[in-house]
């Protein structure tokens, strides 16, 4: 008789934004005519940039003629793409990357959920709290993490590291030593960044103590101030520590059109000599078969001067809503961090609240819907997260409501 | 300090496929004038029918347009498409499947890897030998097969179901209780297929031992005889111990272009009383993020009028292939099977060559590529794989040289 996997039947309740999503259904089912805007999942709103679009239509085009249809692509992605992320967003940065080291995917999320595989089923995860749900659960269900407690809503076997204001949000050194690390700045869901000497530091650390760090870069392209590092691999001695994600969902708006990649240097290796590139080339080649190749195609226009400005103006619309929702809410007296290198905005619940309670607070006095920080791990407890995703207008009339609270 | 996955350290050398690649690229070097013809990968050759790239274009102007822009999607698939597949793959068989019991992804290679996540550990995976590479390959980076023997090529943990000749390249029912049987049909590498009433022995076998049966159905467009089930739900009882994976790449040309459907039914519990489509449904919402918009769009249109008519031309142009490759190798003396309800012909080497020097001598003497058998499994030895995917010109000029040889 077949069994199931276990460790499925650990995992809390669903996944957040599923919860989110019911209780918005419930609340318009119960209210049709109320308006409500969505500040809450980190989807985008502005529709792919025209650069995008022209290399879209001239794929497509491509696919319906003999001469010029693509089957099967390569595994780790089409060499132009590739050539694009080496040249654009490494060597630009100082950082040598190599092609081979880079693995095009369908996106962020499926690379950070599947990058635990080709570790240990022992190794142990240290992840910051709050932290984005994708990098804990997909240990529970490969059996990492031990047992889930429903009281501290915390696992018996993850080294959980706080991100409060205290610490200005950023983690500190962890004093039991873990095996993987996930590092994610410009930070998901707190909008916190570390400068370069803090994130050579846990690279020094890592290096020290053999431990591998995921770097999740998803939002790099929304630095702006100076110093902040946009690669992991700006940092000396990444190479040996650190495999890093990127996305094209939020630089470029790709959210609906699933494109990302992963960097597995080939100096990254366990104390064996294992390559761990090796191990994802084999876990591409097994069990992916490459992103489309419209898509890559579309990738690859990010990055043509067209694509590179059209995006950047994107980029800067974001960037001003969350300027707009930063300064809307200081002056409504609330205390803010986040909105200046990334597009997330967290801001601490009125005094007395959870922060489900300041949820369906939100969500029934401003028919505004955000994401409680307790969704994304106990230290976000008495927090919440508002994107800059909005269009400006719904942007200026959620903060108008607020305001009007 | 971190470890690996151990388990890849045991998988034998490299994806089939590659293997193949670095042998062509290497004949390819040392003779630059020889004009090589490959039906070895089975990938398609065809563009994309106007249906379909009419409704890509379509849909990339929808993302050009804020009103009509598209992000993440629901993470299950559309409802456009998913309710396309019930009506059409399902409704029209007479099989009742539901649309939240269809799980769309970015194709059948993904999906028949990723499925085995959902069981225990301690399953034990029943194959047939010969066999697609990915679902071994798969079930072994997870710990399930044991170890492999590189003598007689079989992994310790696994049962294998020999298909040759003697059986008609059928898979007998096994001795040892499987916790987990695949099974695909019609099938890849050999084209056999079975009736509806061995299929119906296979599904009420699995409910009696409490198996699950995950069935294949990648190539169920090519069916052209009667009473060959185009899906498992077409047995009574099949949705109780049945997983069907189906994909856009054959029927369609979507090998470049990535779409496939799981269907798990709600029926389909554990002895506790889990339901499996539960489970599948919290991977999909944690590892995946849903296929791009534009390219459920393209599946959506090969069941329109005109996409059923177009894609149907390109099947029976690629079964005419399949025709000419039967034929000819009959004309030149070979034993050949397949190729009447699939894509794959399967031919036995010449006597005394093994599948592999069958290959190298078919690409020195006649510049053509194939699939060995044995790099399916070890029953599939002395047998090798063309496929039908190639040009009408290329299948023409290949079995030319074939029959000069």
């Amino acid at each position: 008789m077949f069994k199931i996997n276990e460790n499925y039947l650990k995992l809390p309740g669903s996944y957040l934004f599923s919860t989110i999503g019911k209780k918005v259904n419930a609340y318009k089912e119960a209210n049709p005519d109320k308006e409500i805007i969505s500040l809450g999942i980190g989807d985008v709103t502005q529709p792919l940039a025209p650069a995008i679009i022209d290399s879209l239509h001239k794929a497509v085009d491509e696919m319906a003629v003999r001469e010029t249809f693509r089957g099967y692509a390569p595994d780790l992605g089409y060499e132009f793409l590739r050539s694009a992320i080496a040249k654009n967003d490494y060597a630009a940065r100082g950082a040598d990357i190599a092609v081979d080291e880079i693995f095009v995917s369908d996106g962020a999320k499926c690379d950070s959920g599947n990058i635990q595989e080709i570790f240990s089923i022992n190794n142990k995860i240290a992840v910051c709290d709050p932290v984005y749900p994708v990098y804990v659960d997909t240990n529970a269900m490969a059996g990492r993490t031990g047992t889930y407690n429903k009281e501290t809503e915390l696992w018996s076997n993850v080294i959980y590291m706080p991100c409060k204001a205290e610490n200005g949000f950023a983690p500190e050194l962890p004093e039991e030593t873990p095996d993987i690390i996930y590092l994610c700045f410009p930070n998901n869901p707190t909008g916190a960044t570390i400068k370069k000497p803090q994130l050579q530091e846990w690279v020094d650390y890592a290096n020290k103590a053999g431990a591998v760090i995921i770097y999740d870069a998803a939002y790099e392209a929304y630095i702006s101030e100076e110093d902040v590092p946009h690669t992991i691999y700006e940092c000396e001695g990444a190479k040996t520590c650190a495999i890093e994600l990127k996305s094209f969902s939020k630089n470029a708006g790709f959210t609906g059109t699933r494109l990302g990649y992963a960097v597995v240097p080939k100096a990254l290796k366990d104390s064996d000599g294992n390559s761990l590139n090796a191990l994802w080339a084999r876990r591409h080649g097994t069990k992916f078969n490459g992103a489309p190749y419209i898509i890559q195609r579309a990738g690859e226009a990010v990055y043509s001067e067209e694509g590179k400005k059209q995006t950047k103006e994107q980029i800067a619309y974001y960037m001003n809503n969350a300027r707009i929702i930063k300064e809307g809410l200081k002056e409504a007296g609330f205390t803010v961090s986040g909105g200046v290198n990334a597009p997330y905005i967290w801001l601490t619940a009125p005094s007395g609240m959870t922060s489900w309670e300041f949820f369906d607070y939100l969500l029934a006095n401003a028919n505004v819907v955000g994401t409680p920080g307790s969704g994304f791990g106990p230290s976000g407890e008495g927090y919440f997260r508002l994107t800059a995703f909005g269009t400006y207008e719904n942007t200026i009339e959620a903060l108008k409501r607020i305001k009007e609270l």
